[in-house]
């Protein structure tokens, strides 16, 4: 295990180190002011102005695009390379993902695009995208039925002459709520009779297209996440799109799934595990200065219990992560299953218990909109669901635990 | 000890039963969309309409102002009576405790009227309160300072001639936001020199005064608590409100807060629990009709473990809070001290804990606005810091075991 | 909910308390040497000398027999009356159940006798047990299979004219090491054709029956619980006893298993909060009298925090106990079902929480020899696991819960 | 960071896995057998002679001697290639480290005596330790104090003339029961008015020195630690030793233990995450074999999720193990304090946890000693202690965080 990152990768942080410090901790409070501004006239799901100048920034500084591998699009790093950078992007969580061209859902979509895309949805989908002029989003979840089990979309994507024919009700599709969200990816079943894990395709929607109704954004607790657009329930009621508009082949949706999720899901986790950084360091702060009892909060035995605590969290998720990512540069997302099973559970589990501490030693402003934590803490209890909840990652490091032995027992 | 409730308190169990299935559950839906209308226009903090015949119906079958003790002004049950009642009301949050008259902060402030007010008082506030023309709020924390250690506070309540003088900044005064609210019981520091209890008074401070200020309401983890009137940030400066507008004694504030604090952990611990009964319902309802992996939910081993835990959890802390009550009642708010102390950790701790399971069961479902689980865990998180931090009830309980000890010691 | 113990209940428990300050607590050093010497003559499963005069005492003063319900043989105390005498045994966990002849497994034993005993068995077995001049056993628990699921019980108890021949291999038979355990209660199948629960019968077989090899005792990390006569494994091989050895009726054992397991729960429970309680003042203590890094551990926040969670656990797993014993005694052993499942989990862990941190605030003392609390942890660790694991009294909880459910759907 | 094992680091993992399979493991029985033939014959503290055989092996084999740095004595193994090794070794924890004489409080002894040992010292005691021709104990834990804020150590090593005076009273010798212990390396104050951290020397008294009296052995839960020279609680009235026992410069002890404690913390967390390793092994190979309630207990959620936890427990721990002597090897001691505290924590926490699911897993068994997990798991618990409390390294680990943070403010 070599978890050193490359020149580059160091070089890097430093770069993003500085643009946090330089432009984006800076730009923060307008950030929330534009979009409680934009609240209340009634256009939650516009982008806060704000935003624009940073990304320029960004790309100026060469910050932009940096999560996608491979040279033809992508800035060609390792998954551990790019580990720390989406770390460091996660201390700023509302902007910085963005700003760098780097946030979910597009990473994940871009990539999607990258490794499977005809030069047709190149040009037309995944150039606008790394030029951030358009925005996507990822269509799987179906309220009516327990998606972690893929076996239960009901979603259909039928084959009719030239075009395929997508129906189907989706929800929590992030980004969906704005006006620069152009396209989904919708995953759904082309092939009901063939094998369980050949069943299901993916295809590019436009969100113009006939017959798609957004209907509405879901909340995360009372957060609406506006400025990321929202999260997407979505009817596609008999919508045609053209062939071409398939990504991949046919029948390959479940194998595409599994491979956008592996890179994805370290940059979720180091993006959750930047985010935990900020609290213990908003934390630890907070304990400096806050007085009660005679003493500084940091004086407090229980106190400086969650510090440390918090501290072991981490540490030992970043480099469960960091593992993951190696493997998959070295073996494969294949080989690395069992990591990737397990850092779903256990980075969010890291930034949930520093998060609610975080909370805990600021008080009441621990919970309102005055401190990024509350905010913060919503998003990362989503990441306990989202793609899978943590039970069903568990069965999946458990499973593997099992066979090894019943393979041991058998080859005795 | 005997938790055995009075005829009437069965009576009455069986009541608020009745009026929550035929009147409170079925208007939850409407109360839900009615807030979310208000949103959109801009009113965030109007009352939802249809809550009003739902007050005039509660108060047609007698389940009014219940939560108030003694036969004057109240309904005349003891702690012990009241508290499955509070419980009761917990199941619908959002509407069961207002719909009574019963719901925080008005109850600690009717409370604390009728114990401690003048008759004018009583007619000027109590008795709008009471017949709920009225809203109060109350204005005890305060953002500069850790306001858990009653030594901080920072507001000052000065005596001017016949006048008292009132200059402090307040935050978290519940209620404040509506146009309803008429008044706040504002602590502050009125005896600068006295002993360290005996330095603050409660005053009535209309909120129509000359220098006050409501500034903008916090949120609780992205929620308004809009129809129930945020949660008012406030500068008094330099208010002049009239001598008799003072509560109770001069430098008894404390000891009045004290007071106050008892039956009111009480009900808040009960409508804590009974938001966990109602959460509890939800996950075992959810875990039977949604399918993943071949069966329903609740036919998995580890759904059946948050099931059971989460009614270990109940049970126990309901006992626990009974005792409380009965202790109040039966020796006196001193006497509960360490019951109430624990209790207000206990309660939340059962219910936050129940809630996330049932949030975990119902998937991204839970964590929207779709289901009450979210706002509610929301609501119960806030308890863990509302009245001070656990952690000061866990050094209240602390500090009891270990003077018992060294008396112990000191007695052989 | 009436948990008010009775006069006679509160005349007891001041009886017991002086009993413990004036004899039992004076007499564990000695106890605890005996045993020692015991185990280095050879003779670990000989009882230490001193508990005769104990005993001899307990029953001058009256506190012989407490546990068995009834006016025939018992003492006449409901199950909540009894709840608070076992508690107080078990701060002395050694030596005060059996010095007032309330331990574990000789009053389930007993209770069986009592219930279900003909007049032979009273006179043959009860009687002495009473008295104390012999000890008994229970063989229920099989080292072959998992126990906790009756159904897998491989022990056969065959009819053969006037005589029952029994054939099985048991272990954990708790105090069948010692010359004085006369006899085990022997549970096993009579009927495998009949009903699942219509199987079982118990049986009387004296231990110098031919056939009856005593093997080993097992220990409990570490320990031989020899002053209590150790856990025997035992086999039965076609060891035939007079048919008038069955104990109630044939095919009854289940029945006559569960109807032993509520009142004993409780027991089991109440000793496993007096061993608590006990814990929570050693570790009170110590925190008072040790110092390190400037002051007393009892100045130390996290310590502080530990004592008041001790607090919280105990009061809330007795109140739970107590409504168990409420429930059974008012309205039946099958009524308080889900309770006695509840508490089997409850008591345990609280117990185990409390003794795991007081051992850590001993140090090194704490897993030592030198205080009881090393020994009371493991005796408690195995009630995690004694009358089924914690899991399988979870999942009863679950069942109840889910059961309502469907009911309350199905009525609907 | 690399955690990348030389060439002969691997060739040594798979060395000892054969060892351990050829050899170890087929004589566990054995020696579990010759330790209680021991206990029975009255001396338990002899070492069972199956090991004379194993110790042979293990040197014929090259596996000797394997943890000490350097060329001169050592294997010349950089700690991280080492702490696989130490890992494997704990998966026979009761064999395999003393087989390969690499266990504890020896290799510490060793390390201190190649270190800053004389080359007498090194002739009189290295050397015969090395080739285990006598064994070694460690004097610091003093029973009157808490040893774990070292200003409260009291034994005194006091200067006269030629020799010095040593005087003090100490427990947890471990080792020093038995016969081959020939030696202690004492703890104490020598220049009690210097700076706190130049007060303490370490001297080697011999055990058979006038003054030196071992009263007895400590137990830990009920084990005695026979096999591996229990552990002795020691008194020195007034032992003179030559001046040139001291070990290293007089006022230098703090900074030896210190330096004594680095590496030796990977060689205890290693192997208790060894293990950890086999009790999970354990745990699958159950709840694979066992059944109950219609099938394999491996069928069954609850456990799955005990597997799955298991191994993330692991896996973090490792890596954080993995991190400290990497860090250790590449920036020295003092720049892995904070890891060095951390893993003190997060090893013995992640082994416990596996341990426990395991004896639950295995019922009854699990607590008894038909398999090693009671054993382990009571071994694994005094590293909570060992070395200081687990608080006392969280401790440490919050003020690196807070004082990081000041340092980042003032530096503002």
């Amino acid at each position: 295990m070599d978890f050193t990152h490359s020149p580059r990768s160091i070089e890097l942080q430093a770069a993003i180190s500085r643009f946090l410090d330089e432009v984006v901790y800076p730009a923060e409070a307008e950030f929330h002011q534009q979009e409680q501004a934009n609240r209340a006239a009634g256009t939650p799901f516009a982008t806060p102005a704000v935003l624009a100048g940073i990304k320029q920034e960004a790309r100026r500084r060469g910050l932009w695009n940096l999560f996608l591998p491979g040279d033809r699009f992508g800035a060609g790093l390792s998954v551990l390379d790019y580990a720390p950078l989406a770390e460091l992007s996660g201390r700023s969580i509302a902007i910085a993902p963005e700003a760098m061209n780097c946030s979910a859902p597009d990473t994940g979509n871009m990539e999607l695009l990258a490794m499977f895309g005809t030069d047709d949805q190149h040009s037309r989908w995944l150039e606008p995208l790394l030029a951030a002029e358009i925005r996507s989003c990822f269509s799987m979840t179906e309220p009516a039925v327990a998606s972690s089990d893929a076996t239960n979309i009901a979603t259909r994507i039928t084959r009719d002459g030239d075009s395929y024919v997508v129906s189907g009700h989706k929800w929590w599709s992030t980004g969906a709520m704005r006006d620069e969200c152009a396209v989904s990816i919708v995953m759904g079943v082309s092939d009901p009779d063939a094998d369980r894990h050949a069943q299901h395709s993916m295809i590019l929607v436009p969100l113009g297209a006939p017959g798609v109704t957004v209907h509405r954004s879901t909340t995360v607790f009372g957060y609406d996440d506006g400025p990321h657009g929202g999260h997407g329930e979505i009817s596609f009621d008999d919508v045609r799109v053209p062939a071409g508009n398939l990504l991949g082949a046919q029948g390959a949706g479940f194998a595409m799934a599994q491979a956008r999720l592996g890179p994805g899901r370290i940059h979720h986790c180091m993006r959750a595990l930047g985010i935990a950084e900020r609290a213990l360091e908003l934390m630890v702060n907070r304990s400096l200065h806050r007085h009660a009892f005679g003493g500084p909060l940091a004086s407090q035995g229980v106190i400086r219990e969650w510090i440390a605590e918090s501290r072991l969290a981490i540490e030992q998720a970043r480099l469960l992560v960091l593992k993951a990512a190696w493997l998959i540069d070295t073996a494969g997302v294949k080989q690395a299953a069992t990591e990737i099973a397990a850092i779903k559970v256990a980075a969010p589990r890291a930034a949930s218990y520093v998060l609610d501490r975080a909370i805990q030693t600021f008080g009441a402003a621990g919970v309102s909109g005055d401190t990024p934590l509350a905010e913060m803490w919503a998003g990362v209890r989503t990441l306990h669901l989202a793609d899978g909840p943590d039970e069903v990652h568990l069965r999946s490091v458990a499973r593997v635990e099992i066979n090894r032995a019943r393979s041991a027992a058998a080859g005795r």
